[in-house]
């Protein structure tokens, strides 16, 4: 059986990363999807391991070449998923977690239909900005682009499957865990030869 | 919020009496909801616990006023759901369990559109032999009868929304309580305002 692909998007400020951070913890077996950015690295980031650190004429090359499986310009930076690895670990019946921005996602829905999203929401906007300048990382213009920016991400959560407040990270982690087990059993995912074997 | 209809239904021999008993000891805040029939008591039944025990004129009569929110005429007995009880309970916003037969569970489907079905499964053929058998409480007629319409009702998973085997009765209780918390995520049960109550 083929492994699905979980893709846990949601406005910058909702917690992606340390959710599905979280959830690797929890589920070891889990492939946590590696992205490809042309952004410098920020300390303590490692190459092909928080990202593929490429240079803009490598991934420019690369959506040529319909390499990637989502990208988006993010603030003058590239961010995407290459395909193949993708593919090939859901070949081996393994499940995929991509964590990518909302552009990204509504991509995925395009291009890999099957693909199950899921809105990670902050439980509030006040809370959203709250975390956002809590990050330390970035300058007041940026803070205030990404708010604007994320007001109008919050609009797209019908496209998603899958909608997970983000209140406490360790119920978030629980609700996708559910979201995994249960999209398992959705009937989908059965032959009648897999109930029935004498039919 | 509203609460959610969840059908667990199969085919006899498939393990419903005992996958929901063991779902509402997980969860003694679900309702179980009870059906009427006018078939006799068995041994250690009780009236209003088990089923609501019924004449057939009174069933009949209900029947008649639309009050059944699915019924069936099973071996010569007829089952099925009271629809007020369910009603009243889901705007309570508690989540109720309906443990049913196939039959039931095609009409729920056509009656409340919103209700999740899951499709509790044998692990195979043999093994479902092998519980009818078991149970001692009926002739070989009955049971051949009981096999053939099993084999029939393999064939109605596809109008389910989700597949449980139950192999194991914790396994097929712990995915079902998967379902739930996953249900209660889907994207149709949130409104923009729920998110971002500033827009």
């Amino acid at each position: 059986m083929r492994g699905i692909l979980f893709v846990v998007s949601g406005p910058s400020g909702a917690g992606k990363g340390t959710v599905c951070r979280a959830l690797t913890e929890r589920l070891p077996s889990i492939h946590l999807s590696v992205s490809a950015t042309t952004r410098p690295a920020r300390s303590g980031e490692i190459d092909q391991v928080h990202y593929y650190f490429i240079s803009r004429t490598d991934f420019q090359e690369r959506i040529a070449r319909l390499e990637m499986l989502e990208w988006a310009d993010v603030y003058g930076d590239y961010y995407g998923t290459p395909r193949e690895p993708v593919d090939r670990i859901l070949d081996q019946g393994r499940d995929v977690i991509l964590e990518i921005d909302v552009q990204g996602a509504l991509q995925v829905r395009g291009r890999m239909p099957e693909a199950v999203l899921l809105f990670l929401s902050p439980p509030s906007f006040a809370e959203l900005e709250r975390r956002l300048r809590n990050r330390g990382t970035d300058t007041e213009e940026k803070i205030e682009k990404r708010l604007n920016w994320a007001h109008r991400e919050l609009n797209s959560f019908p496209s998603y499957d899958y909608v997970v407040i983000n209140d406490r990270v360790e119920a978030a982690v629980e609700k996708i865990l559910a979201v995994m087990v249960a999209e398992r059993c959705r009937t989908k995912r059965f032959q009648l030869m897999d109930l029935n074997p004498n039919s």
